[in-house]
């Protein structure tokens, strides 16, 4: 194989009680991506539509991923990319992690796949670290595995692929504002009640037991996040509102997509989805903040080539 | 059906990462009672063995579930109830559940089962606050519903039974020493860093998962308490040396069972079973201080007739 075009999906990372831990990948929003070998052992970032971001290999997170892999593989040839942004950095929806997870994937491909997910998951993350300073796992992990995915333990990395319930449906919206990130860490609390950590545990064991049978009853009074919504959601502008929204219109439950301020809804089916859309882009279409709207599938398959 | 005679079953609450959520229900340790109704339209408890407990109905655990079933239920009989403790109050293993649970479970046959498992869950919750002054759900639900439970919520109540890989085993250790609720609500921190809450919430649904998958490795990994374990074991004679001696033999992991003092250990097989039984006896056999050794299936049934 010497050339290979990927799609490398959108990710919710903090999906609700899960923060930090539980991730999940959409169908339709993503980067698309081209990988070439060259003969010249360089890695070279040829063109960048979408988004504005760095050419320079070592600055770029697909860069810098590809890096990693052709020096750990001691591959005999380079790679040229093309990178087509379909989402805006900064929305929360894991635009960094995308084109990492995609990089990790394609040059898996590229050397004839040498390395297991969890590999990938890891060089990934060197793209995240390239990104946001920290090697995160949630988003990648989930682009790269698809569907639902648990972050058990970072030392060992650990990574738990869960079911997804086949009628489950995303619906999200990103205002276009920016929540800063070193904000959205600054506002969480360092040290939290036991009382709500329980509550907090308690939710994610039900959260995971109805993704393993799917129980959407139990999704729905799982979904909920006692710790760090309550302490980031004024980064986000009507937040409360989208979110009574997307109940009232019929959703799981809601909140918000990795650090913000894309706001993401879980339903049952297409039918309340289709609702939840609509409420939400009801209740955002008066404010003065430009936003955008998503409704998805689950993506079982993770980066997919096409 | 005028009369029953049930085995009601010792329980692990506080199963390690699960404080205060997760329940499992042991197989050969527990109480047996009979019920018999009566024209008297009273609670009667004519007998106890095995231990010292109160006779009167309204401050014995099964006496009060009784009284407060045969009200909701406007029964037109009474009940005399006999109960044979075959384990020791204050050992951590859901005495007290056992009693109620037992009671919640032949009370509902004998008015011919209008209650559902949650409700009789809810009626054993009486005989726990009578116990021990809250209304603690994980023993009796895992006493109700065999197997492992989650207690996902407390208002509303919700349990979500949890699927038990068969090879699960469990060793435990009682030392014959008494751990005060008191003193074992008190070493509890009040509140955590957000860094070990998402650690066990990371472990809580990794634990989750093994379960559904029997993925013993997953368990193994996951079966840690970063937050409660390390406030309490010091109440807890030799915690530490039986713990590690529970691992070098095999086992998955081993915690404090409810608030102690008995020590469990969860095994994959019959063999590292009887291995991490005789490590944690000859672990204890030289200490001053009298114990008990436990070995058991997990039972998936929970209160049974015999």
């Amino acid at each position: 194989m010497n050339k290979i075009k990927i799609f490398s999906p959108a990710t919710v990372a903090n999906v609700s009680c899960g923060f930090d831990v539980l991730g999940l990948c959409l169908d339709n929003v993503g980067d698309e991506m081209t990988f070439t070998k060259t003969t010249s052992k360089e890695v070279i970032i040829s063109n960048i539509t979408g988004a504005k971001l760095p050419l320079s290999p070592q600055k770029n997170v697909a860069g810098a991923v590809a890096l990693a892999m052709l020096k750990e593989a001691n591959a005999n040839f380079g790679v040229n990319i093309t990178i087509h942004k379909g989402f805006t950095p900064g929305s929360g929806l894991g635009s960094s992690a995308a084109s990492a997870s995609g990089t990790a994937f394609a040059i898996n491909k590229l050397l004839d796949n040498p390395f297991s997910k969890l590999k990938l998951t890891q060089f990934a993350m060197i793209g995240e670290k390239v990104a946001c300073g920290s090697e995160i796992a949630d988003n990648v992990a989930a682009a790269i595995h698809g569907g639902f995915i648990l972050v058990r333990s970072y030392n060992p990395l650990e990574i738990v692929p869960i079911p997804t319930p086949s009628e489950l449906r995303i619906v999200a919206i990103h205002p276009q504002v920016e929540v800063k990130t070193k904000d959205a860490r600054g506002v969480l609390p360092e040290k939290i009640s036991l009382k709500d950590a329980i509550t907090q545990w308690g939710n994610v064991g039900g959260l995971i037991s109805g993704l393993y049978t799917s129980d959407y009853d139990l999704i729905a009074n799982s979904l909920t996040d006692v710790i760090v919504e309550p302490a980031r959601k004024h980064l986000i502008p009507h937040f409360d509102l989208v979110k009574k929204e997307a109940l009232k219109a019929g959703a799981l439950g809601a909140g918000i997509s990795g650090s913000g301020p894309t706001i993401f809804a879980l339903c049952k089916g297409d039918e309340v989805a289709n609702s939840v859309y609509k409420a939400i882009n009801n209740s955002y279409k008066d404010k003065e903040i430009n936003y955008h709207m998503i409704s998805s599938k689950i993506n079982t398959e993770g980066v997919k080539i096409i």
